[in-house]
């Protein structure tokens, strides 16, 4: 998660139970928030949860003992040892590296560079009773943080893969045993914190094709789950870059030149000229990461770099293509090019009743510590969005540091018991998440229903908000 | 003109026999001027400038005779009269009116709003002997400036057109009695001081078709001629209006508006972000004439006025071609519309060896004071330089005040004996040149030869700049 | 007032009962509101108002239908006079000498060009039963908008007076044969709909001191009445014009010069610069009346005129104050000086319950139509909001048109039965209220209790804002 | 030197015997180089070169024959090592380490790390028949240029030092043999190709303090003198960093920051809205080398680099100076601070035509190649011109290669016979003259006088610019 954990509170602050900030987005949901509410008294999601988990399950119970075995016999040191061999996103190497040759060795077929990103890879296993069955997705994250102290693995990305194999190993044995037939993907996905956005890229390369429910775990000061609905952490995010491309030329002939620092100097006060003819929702902030090589040469190449967020994605891609013709314009305008490269995308994702209320449960019974009852702003369960919207899941967030994300202090709670118990639980969650989709077809059914009456309802309220906008956004 | 003359007097300082002032005007202009040098030494001019107005010339002197008393008998008057009533540029009515009674009473045929232009006219009149000889043709101008205590005639375009007609009416006594065949056109050009150009949109829509020779009278504060060549005042303008056109809102929902200010400001600041790729013997300066209406609305028109000067025409129309270009990118990055108006056009003009010499050697003979022996740069006789390409002619400055153009000292003068005396010069000059290329076909014939040889060289220097400049110039 | 129905009708969209817009505004009243909420309680002014208007008062019932002749017999006819003779902000010399006429001629002491303004007014009248008694103030505004087909009443000041004056002489009348004891003081205010703002001048002049109520009609469609709290239409505004002062000098020897356009230009632009320094909540926006003189020469003067808006004036006064930084910044970096002159302030006032609820219902009992049940936005009764801070009063907004404010079509209502009826409506409630705040002690003191409090309470508001923006309004 | 060949050449294609290119430059110096003309004619350097080359003089020819041997003995190989070690300025740390290893050996005192400058150096060294005579100056460079094949010595420094020891130590033996009283200096000056300029420091922090003659030698395609007087190859310069410092804040809750690249693109956009407020014959060229770290976090830090030229160093501290007031102006506006670094100075320097003249009469004598018989533009011998204002001195530059500066064609020549003969001549050149210099008292005399008479001339033509454009530079 791309937040300090200070900043998340403050917006927290906000209304925390409505995804849609503007009145645009409000007046656009209203009709779809009604269905919403009427889909959920239909799912009843908590009570569901509430059954699920109570229930007596002598299958399941000992699946959670064997995931606890696997933790603790191994899988906790690796997340130790790749918590002490911090890499940066897309560097993971020594991760990968580990990580494939562990899932290779319990018999997973791993394919590594996925979607022409080195650090990535799928693990895929079919159970010996046969394939025909549900295909259980989880995801594993590696990357570190840069830091002024070297990388770090402030925001406990190391514990990520260990969980989701201890849960997956566990699952292996007892499909094998009961023969039960069904497959289990395990994606390892990197860079989470930088872009491009690597799930993206994957999503968009078919990677995630065939899951039938995905699952993550990730670190956090505090245990909660979010309500049934659409939306997204900060904003929906468009990172682009532009680059401008001029011809170079001696300062005591500049007139032989094209100075494309101008053009990008040009293009950034641009976007300044162009706030009030948006609307006051936009973040939009820029730097000039190449601005010139040498004072005597007129710069024949410079480059801008932004990060265009607003709280919906309709409004968001109007302000882009605006910026765009901002970017075009001062090309054009300077007699140089530009080449805008649309580097990582951030959007609403879907967050469902059925498996964040019974991940929530699950956590609770298993000893989670620092449970806020109040339901959260709903989002998916990986930061792109993309993948939420077309596949089933949940990410699963058990208070495991009373430290922020992305502190030193966090980084420590990996190493005691703090961090390994609330790993152990994420690992257990995940496990039994994926035992009920596999085994309780009812469950399933109604997670399946769930998904894409919301994605149905998804796509209405983008259609409204497309009516909503359609005047302002007229050329 | 459009100087004041102590910046001109700074210009002068500037080596005063060489138009071209930039290095590559000069490398363009190197095999042409020897060419305007070997041609010069074949007409030599001066020499016989002093054979033309050393003869006798019984005719000649009695036509003079007859300018004085038309001058004295009438035009002075009249001369006093549009002083005392300065109009400013396209508002001379008062003076347009009076003006064509007077040729009409002597016998012109007189068509008024010419080329469009209100204030505008051609007075025509046809030799009684018949109209198969050379048209000799008169410009006369008659707007004021605009001051701080009114309109004023700080320039003494008031003499100009009595000047001419007192010229004119004694040629047309000549021609009539001695039966000489020839037409007589004087035009009336208003607007000299402001834009837009009156003399280039007559010239283009072809009211000067068919003159044979053109002369102008102008106050000055020395009697002076040019050399023989091309060149004009004060660089070559393109006077430009950029009208940018958006869309209004209230303040208060701005994003449904499209800012035309903000594209303006954007436009005039990218100007500033050329200067360095653009030569810097460029002069480029603009104002924001119209900038929005109310600050609590969007403003949907603004409006940058520029002047673009630059030695020569081939790189001024890079520099308007590169300005087009950040209007439009200015226009596209804001959303909104701009629509570029040409306003107005000067140009390097041709200067004559065989006519300035004459002028100058005449009204030495005929008592001019404050004679410059120096030859000054060259320049067409009239401001926008391009109808002396095509036209030979010759612009008439006897000293008429001592005081600077534009100043209400030489508005003074207007109505004082330095003032009549020298317009009575200017007025046989005029007669007198015409006189020579009317009755003397071998000075006609050299004339004719020279224009045509300049105008071809002038082609050449053209091309030789557009080649010089190629590489800079390709996008 | 400044804003047109349309807008305003899509600002009242916004929840109608806070005028607190932004969190941190909100964060400062929360306190604050329960002690507003608890005055009110106490108060009850809707229970009081329902008492007032429904008791039997013969001398009040009698007073209103004194009200109604004065009306019909000359008032209706001198605000269709006046509506007949539109004179714009500052310029209603007109409207002032036929109304100050009516008032001296029924016994008023009339002051004309108070507060150093041409076309202010005050007129006041005290009881022969000694003045001893409450000062009754009445507002008048005269001003009529400027149109695209002339000058036009289309916001019906030209009701305003005559309204006025025909509560006051039924007053009068009351108070002498009666032997009440009190003053009548009666505003002429000018240049409602133009900068700077005449009322805050007036105030500043000490001119409405001494006044114990304050009472002002204003056209409207639909009959309402403010929650009792503070706020404003349309945000807090700080009206500024920046004027940037260079070295004039010809545009071919521009060094000579300081260029006060580009001055103004980097200024205007860096407003844009500073946008996400602000919080979003601002509405800042900009034009530039003077851009430059003519083309050929470097501007010595350039002005930006700005609207700044935010919806409270601690923070408003920051942004104003960095604005100051950006200006004096600007013209050191061009070399050029800056005035910076604050033309107009526009803030929250204060609405009170006793006051508004009487009004409202007043109106109801007498026949106002299109009656909106809803309580609106609070806000002064006059649009600087300074006055009202000082001043217990009232606007009496009872429907007079079905046509948006500033219109053609409102204009029409002034001269038929809609616009006739609504305005004499406004006279007897004017009258009423005045008479109850004369007669009635208790009510009187429950009136300036309410205010002190409220007064008291948005003290403690700006000082919670104050602390609120401390950090982010530190260097 | 800083500047390629081609424009070089392109730039020589000007008059090459004038430095002042500017007419207000050539007011200025106009009774200036009269008085040049004047001290010339005096000195008749020609003449007198003319004389000391062609009289025969045999302890100057063995002289000769000993820096021949030195140099093909081992100064050539040192001169290919430094070759095949190519370090960046300011890095030269072989190149010190091994010359000052000779330097010691043969006698002379080291001192590394001379005003600051880890890579610089002086080694001295007193004549055995005592101190009492003239101090014999050789300046040494080293540094190579940073290319995109890795650093290379395209500029061949690797042969300036070795160049200047051979002469050194065939005059070290000369004076001891011959006991001639006086001093040698070598000056190991660092970082030529880079800022800041290491001699402009070494200056200032005394360390050429006492040398009465400094010689240098430089790689050239052709051999050359200049004409005596004052300029530069390429504008004065200064070299200034401008270094924003704002505060940082999530992009989120920008408010909470200041954006330190607003206000660097705000002073950026400023330098270009400034340049018609200066005269067209500045360069004035900058890039923007840090802008920001990343998009979601308001920069806190940014920094623009200029390069200011102008033909003189008076009307460049008047745009300096401006500058100055832009960039801090632009710091108010943007409420951050700026801290101007002044960097770097290129100044123009003195050529005397004492010994100009006596070091190309030697060359010529002694076989240089590709002579130009034409004499050049005036500079001092070292790039920052400062040193040459106070000490005389001449660049020796003998044709070393056919190849342009800063091209691998005449790295490549560093190592064959082109370029190991021109060295050679460089090393008898610089013997010669400084022989001359430490025997003949009158020539001694004479040097001294021409350099204390044309800096008293420089003083003067300062102060006449000073005054030539006091009225533009006042505020």
């Amino acid at each position: 998660m791309r937040l300090s954990s200070a900043l998340l509170a403050s917006l927290l602050a906000a209304p925390p139970l409505l995804a849609q900030t503007t009145a645009t987005e409000r007046a656009a949901a209203a009709p779809v928030l009604t269905e919403i509410d009427a889909l959920e008294t239909r799912v009843a999601p908590t009570q569901l949860a509430q059954r699920l988990t109570a229930r007596a399950d002598a299958d399941r119970d000992r699946l959670l003992a064997r995931v606890e075995s696997h933790w603790t016999g191994s899988m906790q040191a690796l997340s130790d040892w790749i918590g002490h061999h911090p890499e940066p996103g897309f560097k993971e190497v020594l991760a990968v590296d580990t990580l494939t040759k562990v899932l290779r060795a319990a018999g997973f077929r791993v394919d590594t560079g996925v979607a022409g990103l080195h650090t990535a890879f799928v693990a895929r296993w079919d159970s010996p009773a046969g394939p025909n069955g549900p295909t259980l997705g989880l995801i594993g994250e590696y990357d570190a943080l840069r830091g002024t102290q070297g990388d770090f693995h402030g925001d406990q990305h190391n514990a990520q893969s260990p969980v989701a194999i201890a849960a997956a190993l566990a699952l292996q044995e007892y499909m094998t045993e009961k023969k039960v037939p069904g497959r289990i993907a395990l994606y390892g996905t990197p860079g989470e914190e930088v872009d491009p956005p690597a799930k993206a890229i994957m999503w968009k390369a078919g990677v995630f094709k065939g899951a039938d429910i995905l699952v993550r775990s990730h670190s956090t000061t505090q245990t909660t789950r979010g309500r049934a609905g659409f939306g997204v952490c900060c904003l929906n995010i468009n990172s682009v870059k532009y680059v401008f491309k001029g011809r170079p030329s001696h300062q005591m002939s500049s007139w032989n030149g094209r100075n494309a620092l101008e053009a990008a100097v040009m293009f950034y006060t641009a976007v300044d000229r162009l706030r009030t003819t948006w609307r006051p929702d936009a973040s939009i902030q820029g730097i000039i990461p190449e601005g010139g090589a040498a004072p005597n040469v007129v710069p024949d190449r410079a480059m801008v770099d932004y990060y265009i967020r607003y709280p919906d994605e309709v409004y968001l891609a109007h302000i882009d293509s605006m910026m765009t013709n901002a970017a075009r314009g001062s090309a054009m305008a300077m007699g140089v090019d530009v080449e805008i490269q649309h580097v990582g995308e951030y959007r609403d994702g879907i967050s469902l009743g059925t498996l964040d209320e019974l991940a929530f449960a699950y956590a609770k019974k298993l000893g989670a510590t620092k449970v806020v009852e109040e339901p959260q702003r709903p989002s998916g369960y990986e930061e792109t969005g993309l993948v939420s919207r077309e596949i089933p899941g949940v990410g699963v967030t058990v208070a495991s540091s009373d430290h922020a994300n992305h502190t030193y202090e966090m980084t420590a709670d990996n190493f005691n018991e703090k961090g390994h118990s609330a790993f152990l639980i994420d690992a257990k969650v995940e496990a039994a998440i994926l035992y009920d989709f596999l085994t309780n077809p009812q469950f399933r059914q109604t997670v399946q229903t769930e998904h894409k009456t919301m994605a149905a309802l998804f796509d209405r309220y983008v259609a409204g908000l497309r009516s909503a906008y359609a005047d302002e956004m007229k050329p």
